[in-house]
């Protein structure tokens, strides 16, 4: 390594974040490229989706949280690709960035397993605008069926279908029905909306298939008790606007929610490795790429097998461990120091929430359910908050959601076509 | 009056919220109708627009405040046509709801003096996809200069010009001045954001037309000691993108913000009369329509002259009054009770803020300026938002920003074209 390297990192997610925050205040040169100006606390999303709470609250601009470390510059950019041979990523605005060093953390994406023409009609809460689409599309479905006089059509808006029984499915689904029993229980003349069917479809025979059975059958039942219909073994085998067609039956619903599955983004195309079958990148025991030792892959886009031979999850604290581990890693080659070890993860405890008072956490060691669960998810996601003010003000929306059951950010906004300006209007 | 005439409301702002509130819980069947499902305080939508505050912030849904009313249903829907003769509205899905008693609450927007393709590069901080679209605008001018390697362009892209020097121009100019020299300061490594140019352009020879010459000589003093540069005497001869024509001058500017002045909303065509120049509607002194004593109209939209025969301003306060004042009499006489006297406008005090510390208030017989102007502004604004929880959320962001410089909602969001879902996306 030169003295000053200029290490380039992809991502400002919670992988990418770690690395630049490792290497702040170090000798390393680093940039620090992400298409958007925030970070995004991505596990808290399906709560805007659901009105509980707006996307600042989640949000916190990149370059206030790494402002402090001189040494670091943050690129507002889209990455299309990199020439390893040459050492540079290319933007999307065609101009080239070169590296020394390169990390890799751009996360994954919804996988709709071929179709993804329905993630028009059926978006997973994995970015703030599909969040805050879901979020307008229920609550309008809602006003509609307040207006509407065909009780058929009534009954069609007032469902949500939520595709896929892992922590999305299980959170959307608990979420929407705590809105709906709760939140806009009584603001309507024409419907009930404690009348809304929330029906939650699994393909396999069980939620929450990373947790213990015992969980699962924990969350199924806390499900059930809010209201929602807990479908299993029923793959969904065609979606279209306002119809999920499952095994043997059509389901007419307002809203179509997916969170049935992941891939990794598309950054494994631009390295030239066999990929696996979901796209994740094979790296080696310290991230770096087997033949190019000056790229490091983290987060969603590697595969990393865990000690039981199995791949590491698609989590955040596994993507932040090894955002810190990378950027330790360069650290170390920096100051001359040994270089670590292989990347070992910690688990942290997994975790799904499913509504008031009824969550689920796994320690592998110990296993919590109920609200001592709810307290425990409360606290550390308040703490992870990035932010001191996002912290203070979550706590206080959630408190008083508590007390009241209200929820502050219903809004419809229309982010759609006619009423949309041009993002570049001044620019022509 | 029938036992239980029906009462239609159009528009959910400050006048038609007061007026169904006044009619909550009396015989009276009342329809509210609105573009939107949330009532929104407008005078603090420039602090959305200048990353201070979530939309959610200063919006609650309008069930939400009226859910306790029985008597009171909200639809969401867009009017576009009254038929007097009939006595019924139209909506813009082609349903039509009949009346006894109508109340146009339909408020103003803002006047391009016959220019209205302006609107497109230069908007005001009137609707939450306005102030959002400002606010990524303004943002991503930032990110661009940091990026950009010509000093012209760079000088360009960190001007920005605020059209106006009303209170909505005086509070842009002061929050895009305090945003970019505190907020920012710190977090770009090309750029300084102190540096940044921001000019507040007025047609007149002063600031705060409607303010006593004192305060606005004070809040041109304090906009320059924020670093803002003030043009008199200046009407604006032609807006381009990224251009303002000013009187022998043009500026390059990567914002432009309008707040030069408001027209009434388009409800005046809907009767048979004659409006005044900027579309107002004059009324009686009870707020009927002359014609038409079955219709009331009032807020920004009615033309109601003062003790001193000059029209009543575009103010929230007037349109709350005026609210307030329709619902009683409209309860007045469902009970059989002697109509109250003509509408009187009581002045609660008029108000604008320039930055920390610094606010004009006037109250006719009372002038302050600074920071008890200032204190007290934020106390009255805080108790004015509708809903515990937004006061509470709103107190403690501002509290927070006092302490820290920071604004919590710095979000570049592509509210725009290509990533923007259309809104009816599940309904084919």
């Amino acid at each position: 390594m030169s003295a000053n390297p200029h290490v380039v990192i992809v991502g400002a997610g919670f992988g990418g974040l770690a690395c630049a925050k490792a290497l702040g205040g170090t000798s390393a040169e680093v940039t620090l490229i992400d298409r958007h100006n925030y970070h995004l606390f991505v596990p808290l999303l399906y709560q805007v989706a659901t009105a509980a709470l707006s996307p600042a609250d989640i949000a916190r601009p990149i370059r206030r949280i790494l402002g402090k470390y001189r040494n670091i510059r943050v690129v507002l950019g889209e990455v299309v690709g990199v020439d390893a041979a040459r050492r540079t990523v290319r933007l999307a605005d065609a101009s080239t960035i070169p590296y020394d060093q390169l990390v890799i953390a751009t996360g994954s994406q919804y996988a709709y397993f071929g179709h993804d023409e329905w993630s028009r009609f059926a978006p997973g809460p994995r970015t703030i605008e599909d969040a805050r689409w879901i979020r307008a599309h229920l609550l309008t479905a809602f006003e509609r069926a307040e207006m509407c006089r065909d009780a058929a059509e009534q009954a069609r808006l007032m469902t949500t279908v939520i595709i896929g029984g892992g922590p999305t499915g299980v959170e959307m689904a608990g979420a929407v029905a705590e809105l709906a029993r709760h939140a806009l229980a009584r603001d309507f003349r024409n419907i009930d909306p404690r009348r809304a069917r929330i029906v939650l479809v699994e393909a396999g025979p069980r939620l929450l298939s990373a947790f213990p059975q015992s969980l699962a059958d924990y969350a199924t039942q806390a499900l059930e008790r809010l209201g929602v219909t807990v479908l299993f073994d029923r793959p969904v085998q065609a979606l279209a606007p306002g119809r999920v067609m499952i095994s043997g039956e059509t389901i007419e619903a307002g809203t179509i929610v997916w969170g049935a599955g992941v891939k990794a983004s598309r950054a494994g195309a631009w390295f030239d490795v066999k990929l696996a079958k979901d796209g994740r990148v094979p790296v080696a025991a310290d991230l770096s790429l087997p033949d190019h030792p000056e790229v490091a892959i983290l987060g969603d886009t590697a595969l990393v097998r865990g000690r039981d031979g199995e791949p590491l999850p698609a989590l955040a604290q596994v993507a932040k461990q090894q955002g810190q581990y990378v950027g330790k890693r360069l650290a170390a080659a920096l100051s001359g120091s040994p270089p670590p070890g292989p990347f070992r993860f910690r688990n942290r405890g997994n975790t799904a929430i499913i509504g008031r008072n009824a969550a689920v956490f796994d320690f592998g060691w110990a296993r919590l359910k109920g609200r001592l669960a709810w307290i425990l998810w409360a606290i550390i996601h308040i703490y992870l908050l990035v932010g001191f003010e996002n912290r203070l003000r979550v706590g206080v929306q959630w408190f008083w959601r508590y007390l009241t059951y209200e929820r502050g950010a219903r809004l419809i906004l229309p982010d759609n076509a006619g009423t949309c300006r041009p993002a570049d209007g001044s620019e022509g």
